[in-house]
């Protein structure tokens, strides 16, 4: 239990309804969408920089660990507390500080939802480009911990490609101000894209500023229908390997697909997917009006190739919408499969996208579980879901075997643990499979000098 | 002197022909492009990993400072030996490691020649995006180090934005391997991107995956003649508050164009500039044939606005390299206009390069001394170079005024000292100016976790 002493100073810090440990609230923020759960001993929720600065202060001189938050959106536990730990969630800083067109930026606060980032930008011709799943509820600051990502990355890149400069609170609470508001910079250490992507380790970001990109004019979306799951990986290096970048290259397995059409939203079924359909891609290409149709023949050129079913384009606004609506629902909608859904977001060079799928395949096979596979597929992103009984500890340990051989595969093929969910609290026993001893030595000591007390985040992204 | 038994030692880890202290070696390592010289003790040419790592590790040992270098085409003094310091030269580190198009990426030795690698690239249907002027002779390692870029990188990014992994040798003689091999990551640290830009002052790379893009079919270029520095800087904001991205945006002031003209190259005065010119942009599309033709029509309605005198389009293939060739001819050709040529390489958001060149324009007036502005517009990005005779103390007084008034006027732009050349020895007591003490406390602490004893290429980077 928190000290009351302590309670008290951070409400005569933030006031008292931003600095709660009444039951409701504690047990609101023990977790992320992570199917763990650690109360917190307090949540806090600061208004300000200055506020931030504060709590990370008091919180030294008490030794207390915090856990960042932004909309607990994450699947790898990084928000989800430790025990002893209070909550610090950036959900109320959520002003728009500065919105400048002529040099295409935004500066904002962590607690901002991104998709009215790209809202904002939109109006002005613009586009924030990273497009996270969970958009739509989704705090900028949880994307710039995690580097999120999401289908555009394959041509604008993730979070971090778009961070100009940042200002943050280190575990030891002093303020940095890293990078600038220029497009380009070769002056100091480039701490900007160090923060970004190191899960509120090493400081925790109170004020991030966004590069924009030119919003494309328009958009045409291809429903692409292979025989199977080695077809339509090859289709994507074939994508990939040609000078027409898509703004989306998806793949869905086989039980992807019908996790949508069980999931009811029917755009899988009435669209019509021919027999023997083992893999789709969704494929996307965005520009101006007269390139986008160029761009779609080029791409129809790459897709086609054995075992290609069907190539179905020309999709009206309310289909693409519908599509897009079923893709973003898989990671919920898979887990009707299986109480619990272990979810590895794998990521392998792309021509070795074929590799990975068939590891899965097999992986499948062997440990006797169904596995559904879908993901970001010209980054070679994968989501990996094993989907599991966890009432049955033998179904269990089968899980935990088959996750173990899945990492050891992608590694293997020159790939990495995360593409962009992070490492969290969940995947960090991984972490020296991939890093060896003498980098993640070097890492400790980065965490160190950021955060001397080890009072941010613990329990994250490093292993013990 | 570096004692016998010292380069002895050296000898016999690398061969008598690779550690060498003769004069005239010494004296032809004593400097890059700045005009200062300092005669390191000793010359190591490393052609393996291992070696390098030997090296450090003896220079621990030793606490003998060692200063990088790549081909010394620097002009910050970044490859300039400190008293009692021992240059290794990666020169002799020059293999292609692995070149894999189905993934987009190649993995080289730092020594290798920049365009070198694209060049390897196009005969894939690829491109090495990064295209610094010095491309034909510099070095990777060097452009890894600066974080080097060129005209292109308005479109397609700086080198930092090019790199997957790296392996380097920390400062205390540790191996790390960072990033990987995948476009996305979301794993461990970004320590890629802290060291590209750390000027060889926290580990020196011995080995660089880096990603490769797509070469575009065509490229068309257009010279587009202004008739004051104003009209075309707005021209060039114009261009960037639209969305048809130019793969290059140059600008050249009315002292640019003569030094041109002057340098006898030509091509700027057969082509005929039109009367009262005072400013020239060169400005780029590139893509596939079917859609250049359409972006050229955007810039063109872009570039159109007061005071335009001239848009020249339809070069051909030879002109196109003329016109090139006498554009990077300009860091070379300016320095006939006076003894010694102070090059700031300043960088600001773009919408405020109007406000930039018209402070440049009124410190040339205050300060009596010509000042040639050119650079990568379409970044912000100006080589300002304050022309001053350095044997007239008295002129060598103004210039200093003049360069710190200039820089106080980029940092109040929202501007950064530097776009691409980096900090070097030359600019780093203006570092404190932009980077704010308590940030730069904690890189100083970053150097020390990397390098402990702080001999890898110390006076560099960070301010005393």
């Amino acid at each position: 239990m928190l000290a009351d002493t302590l309670l008290a100073e951070f409400q005569a810090l933030l006031g008292a309804e931003r600095a709660r440990a009444d039951a409701d609230t504690l047990a609101l923020y023990g977790s992320d969408e992570t199917p763990k759960f650690c109360l917190p001993e307090a949540v806090l929720f600061p208004t300000s920089h200055d506020q931030v600065v504060e709590i990370v202060r008091l919180a030294n001189r008490h030794c207390l660990p915090l856990t960042g938050r932004g909309a607990g959106s994450g699947n790898v536990g990084g928000a989800m507390p430790v025990p002893g730990s209070v909550v610090v969630s950036f959900e109320c800083m959520q002003r728009i500080v500065e919105f400048d067109v002529a040099n295409r930026l935004v500066v904002v606060e962590p607690g901002v939802v991104t998709d009215e980032i790209d809202r904002l930008a939109r109006k002005h011709g613009l586009m924030y480009a990273p497009d996270p799943g969970s958009g739509a509820y989704c705090r900028i600051g949880g994307n710039l911990a995690m580097n999120a990502a999401g289908p555009r990355a394959v041509k604008y890149g993730a979070t971090r490609d778009h961070v100009l400069g940042l200002t943050a609170v280190t575990g030891d609470g002093r303020v940095i101000h890293t990078g600038g508001r220029t497009t380009k910079y070769a002056t100091a250490y480039d701490l900007t894209r160090l923060l970004v992507g190191s899960e509120g380790t090493l400081a925790f970001i109170t004020q991030a500023t966004l590069k924009l990109v030119p919003a494309p004019e328009t958009v045409a979306t291809l429903r692409v229908c292979y025989a199977s799951n080695q077809s339509a990986c090859e289709a994507v290096s074939r994508v990939m390997n040609q000078p027409t970048t898509p703004c989306a290259l998806e793949f869905m397995d086989r039980r992807a697909i019908d996790a949508i059409r069980e999931y009811g939203d029917g755009v899988f079924e009435s669209a019509g997917l021919p027999p023997g359909t083992q893999a789709v891609l969704m494929v996307e290409a965005d520009g101006n009006h007269e390139d986008v149709p160029r761009q779609i023949v080029a791409l129809e050129k790459a897709l086609a190739g054995p075992e290609l079913l069907q190539i179905q384009s020309g999709f009206t606004r309310e289909d693409t919408v519908r599509l897009w609506t079923a893709r973003k629902s898989l990671s919920h909608a898979v887990k009707r499969i299986a109480p619990l859904k272990i979810n590895e977001d794998v990521v392998v060079p792309v021509g070795r996208l074929a590799n990975l799928v068939n590891a899965v395949d097999a992986l499948a096979e062997f440990h006797r579980l169904p596995i559904v596979a879908f993901g970001h597929a010209g980054n070679g992103n994968l989501h990996v879901n094993i989907m599991v009984d966890n009432g049955d500890e033998e179904e269990m340990q089968r899980a935990r075997a088959c996750r173990a051989a899945l990492v050891q595969a992608v590694i293997g093929l020159g790939g990495s643990l995360s593409g962009e969910h992070g490492i969290g609290s969940e995947k960090r026993h991984f972490v020296p499979l991939e890093v060896d001893a003498p980098t993640l030595e070097l890492m400790r000591g980065l965490k160190h000098l950021f955060d001397p007390l080890g009072i941010l985040n613990p329990g994250k992204k490093l292993p013990d």
